[in-house]
């Protein structure tokens, strides 16, 4: 039995929505971010990063959305969701797990939080993330051009739904990821799943539905 | 066979320090990036980032240096550098390396390209990237102190590898990670593995020695 330590829509939502698709049994245990539950002493005894989420698995508390992503597909490798060790296509699976990590949800940070890197200046350091960001865009565009629909091709796996959290991310920013062809073919399967549906409805979410 | 895509002490060294270790043949290709030719039409076909490392591993090109730190370990599991699936550490071991890449890696990335973010204000943006690595090395000194001597406990993986490659970048900070005691230790440890001296000597290292 996994707990789950969330906060709707946040970075525990891909966490959230594989589960989901994987039909394994789960508790949510809602995180208040608004209260800054997420510092709370007893919160950072299980994430000293003191961000959702964390993954309760067997008693032991793991967090870092990308490694839960790993994790929690090779936990039921049944469904496929992750290339085994051996596949040819293993190493292409971790590569674009990192990569999305390194190349989105890290300039994604720092354009929420701009004030963590230079408080004096957020409107550059914003201005320099939506850079970053949009030029990753670019790349996998072109990436799901010419090797899509999936990042790995015609195999859907776990990459895809991290990949779908972080464009629905950056749903209000000026150049929104789903604005580039390719990945907003990928958005459109993703948000077609049943398990899509289910997350929204448990999370109570509204927003690029 | 592995082909490794290189330069001297940059991401690279963890993959190259890992083949060593796990003694696999292996070629070095020497990426000259003083002369920029990461950014080469030839080098962008392989890993369009424009960075190094990228392996191939049997024709097929692979980069992120976390996500081939997990490959390579995961490739040679003998070798014990990698919890096996299934294993209860397994998790663990997942988390330690994406956390190192998330809150070391990336604000080392804005310590050394601040340009990147904000070149109006660079100095702040490293002011605001040391704050961040600093504060990790503070939690990281504290894990270790609990339940160290390496990330997971007395088992020594694959994570130690990349941390100590990590804490070798911040050699010339103001603060370098070998200050906080037990992160001293675990760099102490690592350097004293034969495979180490192996691989100053291959790629003509001498700091941090």
């Amino acid at each position: 039995m996994y707990s789950l330590y969330y906060s709707p829509g946040a970075a525990s939502m891909v966490v959230h929505w594989l589960l989901i698709e994987l039909g394994v049994p789960h508790e949510l245990r809602l995180v208040d971010t608004a209260a800054k539950q997420q510092k709370s002493p007893e919160y950072l005894r299980l994430n000293p990063n003191g961000v959702v989420p964390t993954l309760v698995d067997h008693g032991q508390p793991l967090y870092e959305a990308a490694a839960l992503v790993l994790h929690v597909a090779d936990r039921h490798a049944e469904a496929g969701l992750a290339p085994a060790q051996g596949d040819p296509q293993r190493g292409l699976y971790l590569q674009w797990v990192l990569n999305l990590a390194n190349t989105l949800q890290s300039p994604l940070r720092l354009w929420w939080y701009p004030q963590d890197i230079d408080g004096e200046h957020a409107d550059t350091v914003k201005d320099g993330a939506r850079r970053r960001i949009e030029s990753t865009w670019e790349r996998l565009d072109a990436h799901l051009a010419a090797n899509g629909p999936y990042l790995l091709g015609e195999r859907l796996s776990a990459a895809d739904f991290y990949l779908a959290m972080l464009m629905r991310w950056t749903r209000n920013m000026p150049r929104p990821g789903h604005e580039w062809p390719h990945l907003a073919e990928l958005a459109r399967r993703m948000k077609a799943r049943p398990s899509f549906a289910t997350l929204y409805e448990r999370e109570g979410l509204t927003e690029w539905a």
